[in-house]
Protein backbone atom coordinates (compact mmCIF):
# COMPACT_ATOMS: atom_id res chain seq x y z
CA UNK A 1 0.00 0.00 0.00
CA UNK A 2 1.72 2.97 -0.76
CA UNK A 3 -1.67 6.03 -0.91
CA UNK A 4 -4.39 6.29 0.84
CA UNK A 5 -7.27 4.29 -0.45
CA UNK A 6 -9.68 6.84 1.09
CA UNK A 7 -8.32 10.78 -0.42
CA UNK A 8 -5.43 9.80 -3.13
CA UNK A 9 -2.56 11.27 -0.75
CA UNK A 10 1.00 9.00 0.27
CA UNK A 11 0.81 7.46 3.38
CA UNK A 12 2.78 6.34 5.88
CA UNK A 13 3.76 3.26 7.79
CA UNK A 14 3.45 3.78 11.55
CA UNK A 15 2.28 2.22 14.88
CA UNK A 16 -0.90 4.58 15.76
CA UNK A 17 -1.32 5.49 19.20
CA UNK A 18 -3.29 2.95 21.54
CA UNK A 19 -2.02 0.38 19.20
CA UNK A 20 0.73 -1.99 19.58
CA UNK A 21 1.79 -2.51 15.74
CA UNK A 22 2.38 -0.94 12.41
CA UNK A 23 -0.24 0.10 10.13
CA UNK A 24 -0.41 2.08 7.00
CA UNK A 25 -1.60 5.64 8.23
CA UNK A 26 -2.89 8.91 5.94
CA UNK A 27 -1.45 11.71 7.70
CA UNK A 28 -4.08 13.55 5.34
CA UNK A 29 -7.50 12.44 6.45
CA UNK A 30 -6.48 10.47 9.50
CA UNK A 31 -7.38 6.95 7.97
CA UNK A 32 -5.70 3.72 9.61
CA UNK A 33 -5.98 1.10 6.69
CA UNK A 34 -6.02 -2.34 8.75
CA UNK A 35 -5.14 -5.44 6.68
CA UNK A 36 -5.90 -8.56 7.54
CA UNK A 37 -5.43 -12.53 6.46
CA UNK A 38 -7.92 -13.55 3.96
CA UNK A 39 -10.57 -16.43 3.99
CA UNK A 40 -10.10 -19.26 1.32
CA UNK A 41 -13.11 -21.58 1.52
CA UNK A 42 -13.77 -25.17 0.04
CA UNK A 43 -15.57 -28.28 -0.31
CA UNK A 44 -14.39 -32.05 -0.13
CA UNK A 45 -17.04 -33.42 -3.17
CA UNK A 46 -17.97 -37.15 -2.57
CA UNK A 47 -20.01 -38.74 -4.96
CA UNK A 48 -20.50 -43.04 -3.70
CA UNK A 49 -16.70 -43.96 -3.12
CA UNK A 50 -15.35 -41.26 -4.78
CA UNK A 51 -13.59 -37.54 -4.39
CA UNK A 52 -13.79 -34.88 -7.19
CA UNK A 53 -10.43 -33.65 -7.81
CA UNK A 54 -9.86 -30.26 -10.09
CA UNK A 55 -7.08 -30.18 -12.09
CA UNK A 56 -5.82 -26.35 -12.16
CA UNK A 57 -5.78 -24.57 -15.34
CA UNK A 58 -5.23 -21.56 -13.73
CA UNK A 59 -1.45 -20.41 -11.82
CA UNK A 60 -0.54 -20.71 -9.02
CA UNK A 61 0.08 -24.46 -9.19
CA UNK A 62 -1.29 -25.08 -12.91
CA UNK A 63 -1.67 -28.87 -13.48
CA UNK A 64 -1.55 -29.44 -10.04
CA UNK A 65 -4.70 -31.61 -8.66
CA UNK A 66 -6.96 -29.59 -6.36
CA UNK A 67 -10.05 -29.71 -4.16
CA UNK A 68 -12.79 -26.90 -5.11
CA UNK A 69 -11.55 -23.56 -3.02
CA UNK A 70 -11.44 -20.02 -3.38
CA UNK A 71 -11.59 -16.44 -1.51
CA UNK A 72 -14.26 -16.04 0.51
CA UNK A 73 -16.52 -13.08 -1.23
CA UNK A 74 -18.30 -10.13 0.41
CA UNK A 75 -21.78 -10.86 1.49
CA UNK A 76 -21.65 -14.53 1.05
CA UNK A 77 -21.24 -17.29 3.96
CA UNK A 78 -18.28 -19.60 3.94
CA UNK A 79 -20.51 -21.99 3.48
CA UNK A 80 -22.50 -20.40 0.39
CA UNK A 81 -19.17 -19.32 -0.57
CA UNK A 82 -17.89 -22.85 -0.57
CA UNK A 83 -20.78 -24.34 -2.77
CA UNK A 84 -20.47 -21.13 -4.99
CA UNK A 85 -16.11 -21.85 -5.79
CA UNK A 86 -17.19 -25.58 -5.80
CA UNK A 87 -19.78 -25.01 -9.19
CA UNK A 88 -17.45 -22.44 -10.63
CA UNK A 89 -14.29 -25.13 -10.70
CA UNK A 90 -16.33 -28.19 -11.34
CA UNK A 91 -19.88 -27.56 -12.11
CA UNK A 92 -20.45 -29.68 -9.51
CA UNK A 93 -23.53 -28.98 -7.13
CA UNK A 94 -23.34 -31.06 -3.74
CA UNK A 95 -25.52 -31.53 -0.80
CA UNK A 96 -25.50 -31.72 3.24
CA UNK A 97 -22.52 -29.93 3.50
CA UNK A 98 -20.57 -29.89 6.43
CA UNK A 99 -17.94 -27.89 8.38
CA UNK A 100 -14.63 -29.78 7.87
CA UNK A 101 -11.65 -28.32 8.52
CA UNK A 102 -9.80 -25.36 9.02
CA UNK A 103 -6.47 -24.87 8.55
CA UNK A 104 -4.13 -21.59 9.56
CA UNK A 105 -1.44 -20.63 7.02
CA UNK A 106 -0.13 -17.72 8.70
CA UNK A 107 3.43 -17.02 6.73
CA UNK A 108 0.78 -16.64 3.91
CA UNK A 109 -1.84 -14.73 6.04
CA UNK A 110 -4.52 -17.05 4.68
CA UNK A 111 -7.56 -19.52 6.71
CA UNK A 112 -8.84 -22.28 4.83
CA UNK A 113 -12.11 -23.84 5.49
CA UNK A 114 -13.37 -26.80 4.36
CA UNK A 115 -16.79 -28.37 4.26
CA UNK A 116 -17.60 -32.23 3.45
CA UNK A 117 -20.29 -32.14 1.16
CA UNK A 118 -22.29 -35.47 -1.02
CA UNK A 119 -23.05 -34.52 -4.87
CA UNK A 120 -26.40 -36.24 -5.59
CA UNK A 121 -25.50 -36.57 -8.80
CA UNK A 122 -22.41 -37.67 -11.47
CA UNK A 123 -22.39 -34.41 -13.24
CA UNK A 124 -19.15 -32.44 -13.08
CA UNK A 125 -17.00 -31.05 -16.48
CA UNK A 126 -14.37 -28.45 -17.02
CA UNK A 127 -14.17 -25.23 -16.52
CA UNK A 128 -12.59 -21.61 -16.91
CA UNK A 129 -10.29 -22.50 -13.80
CA UNK A 130 -10.10 -26.10 -14.08
CA UNK A 131 -8.73 -28.08 -17.41
CA UNK A 132 -9.81 -31.44 -16.04
CA UNK A 133 -11.98 -32.43 -13.10
CA UNK A 134 -12.60 -35.94 -12.15
CA UNK A 135 -13.77 -38.34 -9.29
CA UNK A 136 -11.16 -40.67 -7.73
CA UNK A 137 -11.00 -43.18 -5.28
CA UNK A 138 -8.57 -43.65 -2.62
CA UNK A 139 -6.38 -45.78 -4.76
CA UNK A 140 -6.35 -43.65 -7.19
CA UNK A 141 -5.48 -40.15 -6.21
CA UNK A 142 -2.31 -38.35 -6.79
CA UNK A 143 -0.66 -37.58 -4.13
CA UNK A 144 2.47 -36.69 -5.69
CA UNK A 145 -0.02 -33.89 -7.75
CA UNK A 146 -2.01 -32.19 -5.54
CA UNK A 147 -1.62 -28.31 -5.32
CA UNK A 148 -1.59 -27.41 -1.78
CA UNK A 149 -0.81 -28.81 1.14
CA UNK A 150 -4.48 -27.87 2.90
CA UNK A 151 -5.79 -30.88 -0.46
CA UNK A 152 -3.38 -33.43 0.83
CA UNK A 153 -4.21 -32.81 4.57
CA UNK A 154 -7.84 -32.58 4.16
CA UNK A 155 -8.19 -35.76 2.06
CA UNK A 156 -5.86 -38.17 4.30
CA UNK A 157 -8.20 -36.72 7.10
CA UNK A 158 -10.99 -37.62 5.38
CA UNK A 159 -9.87 -41.28 4.27
CA UNK A 160 -9.08 -42.00 7.84
CA UNK A 161 -12.09 -40.83 9.02
CA UNK A 162 -14.60 -42.31 6.32
CA UNK A 163 -12.76 -45.93 7.39
CA UNK A 164 -13.30 -45.09 11.38
CA UNK A 165 -16.70 -43.78 10.70
CA UNK A 166 -16.80 -41.06 12.34
CA UNK A 167 -15.86 -37.41 10.65
CA UNK A 168 -14.28 -34.73 13.52
CA UNK A 169 -13.78 -31.52 12.48
CA UNK A 170 -10.22 -30.42 12.12
CA UNK A 171 -8.08 -27.81 13.16
CA UNK A 172 -4.36 -27.32 11.74
CA UNK A 173 -1.64 -24.55 11.32
CA UNK A 174 0.05 -25.03 8.44
CA UNK A 175 3.78 -23.78 8.67
CA UNK A 176 6.79 -23.30 5.75
CA UNK A 177 8.50 -26.64 5.37
CA UNK A 178 5.10 -28.39 5.38
CA UNK A 179 5.67 -32.38 4.55
CA UNK A 180 3.21 -34.83 3.02
CA UNK A 181 1.46 -36.82 6.15
CA UNK A 182 2.62 -40.60 6.17
CA UNK A 183 -0.45 -42.28 6.38
CA UNK A 184 -0.72 -41.60 2.51
CA UNK A 185 2.81 -41.90 1.44
CA UNK A 186 2.78 -44.07 -1.97
CA UNK A 187 -0.65 -45.39 -0.91
CA UNK A 188 1.44 -48.15 1.26
CA UNK B 1 -12.68 2.64 -2.05
CA UNK B 2 -12.27 5.94 -3.93
CA UNK B 3 -8.18 6.07 -4.92
CA UNK B 4 -6.20 3.17 -5.65
CA UNK B 5 -3.67 2.29 -2.83
CA UNK B 6 -0.77 1.42 -5.26
CA UNK B 7 -0.87 4.55 -7.89
CA UNK B 8 -2.75 7.04 -5.90
CA UNK B 9 -5.39 7.72 -8.84
CA UNK B 10 -9.14 7.30 -8.77
CA UNK B 11 -10.43 4.02 -9.03
CA UNK B 12 -13.82 2.86 -10.50
CA UNK B 13 -16.13 0.02 -9.64
CA UNK B 14 -16.73 -2.15 -12.86
CA UNK B 15 -16.67 -6.37 -13.58
CA UNK B 16 -13.44 -6.88 -14.55
CA UNK B 17 -13.07 -9.31 -17.38
CA UNK B 18 -13.46 -13.11 -16.90
CA UNK B 19 -14.78 -12.35 -13.31
CA UNK B 20 -18.81 -11.93 -12.68
CA UNK B 21 -18.92 -9.18 -9.56
CA UNK B 22 -17.86 -5.70 -9.61
CA UNK B 23 -14.75 -4.91 -8.01
CA UNK B 24 -12.85 -1.61 -7.21
CA UNK B 25 -10.52 -1.34 -10.85
CA UNK B 26 -7.71 1.08 -11.18
CA UNK B 27 -7.58 2.14 -15.22
CA UNK B 28 -3.81 3.93 -14.71
CA UNK B 29 -1.99 0.99 -13.25
CA UNK B 30 -4.38 -1.80 -13.46
CA UNK B 31 -4.67 -3.21 -9.98
CA UNK B 32 -7.84 -4.79 -9.23
CA UNK B 33 -8.82 -4.03 -5.32
CA UNK B 34 -10.43 -7.15 -4.19
CA UNK B 35 -12.24 -6.87 -1.03
CA UNK B 36 -12.73 -9.98 1.51
CA UNK B 37 -14.81 -10.35 5.31
CA UNK B 38 -12.90 -10.39 8.26
CA UNK B 39 -12.12 -12.85 10.71
CA UNK B 40 -12.71 -12.32 14.16
CA UNK B 41 -11.18 -14.70 16.85
CA UNK B 42 -12.04 -15.47 20.33
CA UNK B 43 -11.99 -17.35 23.43
CA UNK B 44 -14.54 -18.37 25.94
CA UNK B 45 -11.87 -18.95 28.89
CA UNK B 46 -13.00 -20.99 31.64
CA UNK B 47 -11.75 -21.09 35.59
CA UNK B 48 -13.38 -24.38 37.15
CA UNK B 49 -16.92 -23.82 36.95
CA UNK B 50 -16.92 -20.23 35.83
CA UNK B 51 -16.91 -18.40 32.87
CA UNK B 52 -14.60 -15.28 32.06
CA UNK B 53 -16.24 -12.33 30.62
CA UNK B 54 -15.27 -8.54 29.78
CA UNK B 55 -17.17 -5.69 30.11
CA UNK B 56 -16.47 -3.50 27.04
CA UNK B 57 -15.18 0.14 27.21
CA UNK B 58 -15.28 0.84 23.58
CA UNK B 59 -17.70 1.18 20.95
CA UNK B 60 -19.30 -0.73 19.65
CA UNK B 61 -21.72 -1.73 22.74
CA UNK B 62 -19.53 -0.19 25.26
CA UNK B 63 -21.28 -1.23 28.78
CA UNK B 64 -22.41 -4.68 27.57
CA UNK B 65 -20.56 -7.93 28.26
CA UNK B 66 -18.39 -10.20 26.10
CA UNK B 67 -15.89 -12.40 25.42
CA UNK B 68 -12.67 -11.34 24.62
CA UNK B 69 -12.13 -11.17 21.15
CA UNK B 70 -11.02 -9.04 17.97
CA UNK B 71 -9.48 -9.15 14.59
CA UNK B 72 -7.07 -11.65 13.36
CA UNK B 73 -3.63 -9.97 12.45
CA UNK B 74 -1.56 -10.75 9.33
CA UNK B 75 1.21 -13.84 10.33
CA UNK B 76 -0.89 -15.10 13.25
CA UNK B 77 -2.56 -18.36 13.58
CA UNK B 78 -6.19 -17.36 14.52
CA UNK B 79 -5.65 -19.48 17.75
CA UNK B 80 -2.49 -17.26 18.60
CA UNK B 81 -4.81 -14.35 17.59
CA UNK B 82 -7.74 -15.65 19.79
CA UNK B 83 -5.20 -15.95 22.59
CA UNK B 84 -3.55 -12.83 22.35
CA UNK B 85 -6.81 -10.73 21.82
CA UNK B 86 -7.71 -12.72 25.40
CA UNK B 87 -4.56 -11.50 26.92
CA UNK B 88 -5.42 -7.50 25.81
CA UNK B 89 -8.51 -7.80 26.98
CA UNK B 90 -8.61 -9.74 29.95
CA UNK B 91 -4.83 -10.36 30.86
CA UNK B 92 -5.73 -13.67 31.64
CA UNK B 93 -3.57 -16.40 30.15
CA UNK B 94 -5.03 -19.37 28.93
CA UNK B 95 -3.93 -23.07 28.19
CA UNK B 96 -5.88 -26.14 26.43
CA UNK B 97 -7.29 -24.01 23.35
CA UNK B 98 -9.70 -26.12 21.71
CA UNK B 99 -11.68 -25.00 18.31
CA UNK B 100 -15.28 -24.35 19.48
CA UNK B 101 -17.16 -22.37 17.19
CA UNK B 102 -17.38 -20.64 13.55
CA UNK B 103 -19.83 -18.24 12.59
CA UNK B 104 -20.96 -16.37 9.81
CA UNK B 105 -22.10 -12.98 9.61
CA UNK B 106 -22.40 -12.24 6.23
CA UNK B 107 -24.35 -9.23 6.49
CA UNK B 108 -21.27 -7.32 8.53
CA UNK B 109 -18.69 -9.17 6.54
CA UNK B 110 -17.13 -11.21 9.50
CA UNK B 111 -16.36 -14.73 10.25
CA UNK B 112 -16.22 -15.41 13.68
CA UNK B 113 -13.61 -18.28 14.86
CA UNK B 114 -14.03 -19.01 19.07
CA UNK B 115 -11.60 -21.43 21.32
CA UNK B 116 -12.43 -22.68 24.35
CA UNK B 117 -9.25 -22.77 26.72
CA UNK B 118 -8.65 -23.65 30.42
CA UNK B 119 -7.27 -20.33 32.70
CA UNK B 120 -4.49 -22.12 34.87
CA UNK B 121 -4.79 -19.76 37.42
CA UNK B 122 -6.85 -17.15 38.65
CA UNK B 123 -5.78 -14.19 37.65
CA UNK B 124 -7.07 -11.29 35.45
CA UNK B 125 -7.78 -7.48 35.28
CA UNK B 126 -9.70 -4.80 33.91
CA UNK B 127 -7.41 -3.15 30.72
CA UNK B 128 -7.60 -0.71 27.95
CA UNK B 129 -10.80 -1.92 26.46
CA UNK B 130 -12.45 -3.85 29.10
CA UNK B 131 -13.94 -1.27 32.16
CA UNK B 132 -14.43 -4.77 34.17
CA UNK B 133 -13.53 -8.36 34.07
CA UNK B 134 -15.42 -10.91 35.94
CA UNK B 135 -15.95 -15.40 36.30
CA UNK B 136 -19.30 -15.99 36.35
CA UNK B 137 -21.09 -18.89 37.29
CA UNK B 138 -23.91 -20.01 35.10
CA UNK B 139 -26.87 -18.92 36.92
CA UNK B 140 -25.08 -15.19 37.03
CA UNK B 141 -24.51 -14.74 33.12
CA UNK B 142 -25.47 -11.25 32.34
CA UNK B 143 -27.95 -12.62 29.63
CA UNK B 144 -29.88 -9.45 28.82
CA UNK B 145 -26.69 -7.58 29.11
CA UNK B 146 -24.25 -9.77 26.08
CA UNK B 147 -22.88 -7.14 23.58
CA UNK B 148 -23.34 -9.57 20.49
CA UNK B 149 -25.06 -12.56 19.18
CA UNK B 150 -21.78 -14.71 19.08
CA UNK B 151 -21.69 -14.22 22.81
CA UNK B 152 -24.94 -15.65 23.75
CA UNK B 153 -24.45 -18.24 21.34
CA UNK B 154 -21.40 -19.59 22.15
CA UNK B 155 -22.18 -19.10 25.78
CA UNK B 156 -25.36 -21.21 25.40
CA UNK B 157 -23.47 -23.92 23.55
CA UNK B 158 -20.94 -24.27 25.95
CA UNK B 159 -23.17 -24.52 29.29
CA UNK B 160 -25.28 -27.30 26.98
CA UNK B 161 -22.18 -29.07 25.57
CA UNK B 162 -21.05 -29.32 29.29
CA UNK B 163 -24.32 -30.74 30.57
CA UNK B 164 -23.91 -33.60 28.42
CA UNK B 165 -20.16 -33.97 29.00
CA UNK B 166 -19.24 -33.37 25.23
CA UNK B 167 -17.77 -30.30 23.27
CA UNK B 168 -18.51 -30.59 19.42
CA UNK B 169 -17.49 -28.04 17.27
CA UNK B 170 -19.98 -25.58 16.22
CA UNK B 171 -20.96 -23.90 12.73
CA UNK B 172 -23.76 -21.31 12.58
CA UNK B 173 -24.66 -18.44 10.36
CA UNK B 174 -25.89 -14.98 12.06
CA UNK B 175 -28.77 -13.54 9.46
CA UNK B 176 -30.42 -9.58 10.59
CA UNK B 177 -33.37 -10.18 13.20
CA UNK B 178 -31.43 -12.61 15.06
CA UNK B 179 -33.09 -13.47 18.70
CA UNK B 180 -31.06 -15.25 21.65
CA UNK B 181 -31.55 -18.95 22.17
CA UNK B 182 -34.54 -19.85 23.95
CA UNK B 183 -33.06 -22.62 26.24
CA UNK B 184 -31.36 -19.77 28.76
CA UNK B 185 -34.28 -16.99 28.88
CA UNK B 186 -34.27 -15.48 32.33
CA UNK B 187 -32.36 -18.78 33.42
CA UNK B 188 -35.70 -20.97 33.72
Amino acid sequence: MKFCSNCGKAVIREVPPGDNRPRFVCRNCATIHYQNPRVIVGVLPTYEDSVLLCERDIQPRKGFWTLPAGFLENDESTLEGAIRECQEESMASVVDAKLYAIYDIPHIRQVYIFYRARMDNPYFSKTMESSDVRLFVEEDIPWEQLAFPVVAETLTAFFNDRKRGHYDVRYMQINKGWHRPDTVQSGN
